[in-house]
């Protein structure tokens, strides 16, 4: 079940480097690790701005929100959630 | 290059319904040859709206708008673009 | 798997009282036949509003917009959908 | 009488977490009182953010206010209120 | 119990003047029943707008949209609702 | 001449809460002593919101600033203004 | 006693030009009456647009609404009105 | 060539009121002299709001730039700027 | 002078084509001319749009207003306009 | 290809002067680098504001990026891409 979500990051200014360093460093791996196991279906930058627009493959309702809230970077994003579904002109059964 | 776009339809509810039925006929034909080209990369429904959201793989801007102004629908969407490229936590070097 | 949907009923001010008299007839049957089901697990009017807060029990996306896009009003109403799941605090295992 | 309530949360990124999580506990606990005594009728998580959708039952708007504004999150949380009824086309007298 | 209540008039500009009329007569006749009555606590214009900003007093929320949903300029009326109760600073018990 | 006034308050979440206290108090008093002279006609909390709906009767809008100017919470809150008058259908010549 | 009010103009596409120029015809005559008396102090076009920005020196709100509502073109007007006061750092009494 | 300027003033809770106050006055003299000038016609307080509506006469949008960024203010304010014109129904050539 | 113009077409989907036709043809002329007099300095379209970013040179606001509300699209556009001037990171002395 | 770009400036108001002038002659030189190369094509201030708009020619929406995030405000600063093809009204094949 595919679900579309954009996440646009707000660090503190104020937040040393290195800290910021860190949390960016896990949210690679965790990114990653998700994109490995094909959960997180497709990861795009959003041209000029500090943000994202993905498109998560879960079970259910509850995976999604583990795994969004899971997110190193979950305190300092604003993330909205769209549900989508197979569309009728689409010519595959599923494009994920 | 990849566009994210977002198709919200909005028919006049006093179109006769075989007008509107000609109109969506040819809009999944354009739709799903764009697919088979590879240009309209994505095709999703929203669920429970008359929208969709999409990734196009086009050559430039211009490109881009010939053909979502081509769409036989375009008269009656309101349609938001967004560039996208490369996410440097990207598994992929080319996400399509 | 729950979803919080809000519609907002939008008639045309020139539909002919015995269309939407009969659109309104169906569209009670339909949510009456999914609330039986257990589908359709709460619906409430908004005070003041032609407008109703509902709670919807599906498979997945697919299922919601299914019973969305049929909903005889579906043509008239804004739909949000805002996809649920269990809170921490909560003293239920599953909150229907 | 039903009340619709979406709270959404926004704690200090400087709060400390041990102070954090002092308000979290006391939140569940005051959550909790409430649902066992069937005024909290439902609580849900939004998927994705830190946010829930929850109904009350309570005797009038003094009563909604006393309880909303002794959370020990109040301070902290951008809440919205929206007044509920029985739908006509409810199969339930009364659909708490 | 009281609710604030604002109400903004769009009346088709196509409405023959005599359907006007005819819905304004019985919108006031409506409107001082129930001020009459002690249900509709205050009625002001909003100067500039063909608006009004009302105080009810209410049983309940149904009580609420029964009245409102009753008004004969109801589909022709944004309405939005905010429910009140006593501020602590009021220098009255019942603030009506 | 009456004006609806909005006012929502918006306490700094590090001001110390002996100043906070102080204001507060300064501001009941401003308030009530404002409501003893039938200025400040009429004050209702939102429910659920630390916020309130109030109707001042003032000479002129230089008045109303005034007032507004001098509550303690002015620098904490946002105000909206809206100036009233009599509404047709309204069943007093003066409704305070 | 100073208002500050736009006016933005939206007649029906559909109107005949020959009601659209009547209208006109009074409002001008009427603006420019409401001029000559200083009651209507400012009259500003909003450049590019279909608009205007005004100043009202009035006795008090019934007047201003009985001035607004009276406007040839205020059934196809979205008005706002701004009260103004004096401002301290003005170099004049009275700036009309 | 007339603007129409709006100003809405957010000083830092924590700024010192000194520094504060050295501003503000600054500011006064800064306006004054304008007025003096001939340069800011029009300076008015909105009612019940730290915030201004102004009316600026300048050669160009340079000039207007230079005035507004050089306010001692500035930092602190957002400003909105509206190209204004001569409306056909003025009584006035020049409506300063 | 240098004013940033965005223009956003709505036609009625009710417009006979060959109206349609004609307002484009003389619309296109229109903008020819001002291109050629160095007037409307740039005109790009907005991709995905019917819509378009444009930069006027101009004497004054009147001379803008002048020549927007010529437009022959002019009834149908939602315009906003913005004064530009030089940037002082400009490598330009006049940058047109 | 090109690309209108509007960058709103933050500086948050405890940023030490030498910071943020370091930020801001950092800023020029980079922005006038670029200039220099033909890729950023335009550069406006928005009078009144701490703001611009800007077009750039760039090869792809990855280049696009690339620039911005590397500005040095760009964590101080709100951005908004809106990508731009030829009009067909436009009297040049390649209006830069």
């Amino acid at each position: 079940m595919l679900f579309h979500v954009k996440m646009v990051v707000n660090l503190p200014q104020d937040m040393p480097s290195e800290v910021a360093d860190d949390i960016k460093t896990r949210e690679r791996e965790y990114a990653q690790a998700l994109q490995q196991r094909g959960t997180w279906r497709h990861l795009w930058r959003i041209a000029g701005s500090y943000a994202n627009v993905s498109i998560f493959d879960v079970e259910d309702n509850a995976e999604l929100h583990e795994i969004l809230s899971g997110l190193p970077l979950f305190p300092y994003m604003a993330i909205s959630v769209t549900p989508l579904c197979r569309h009728p002109s689409s010519i595959r059964d599923d494009d994920r």
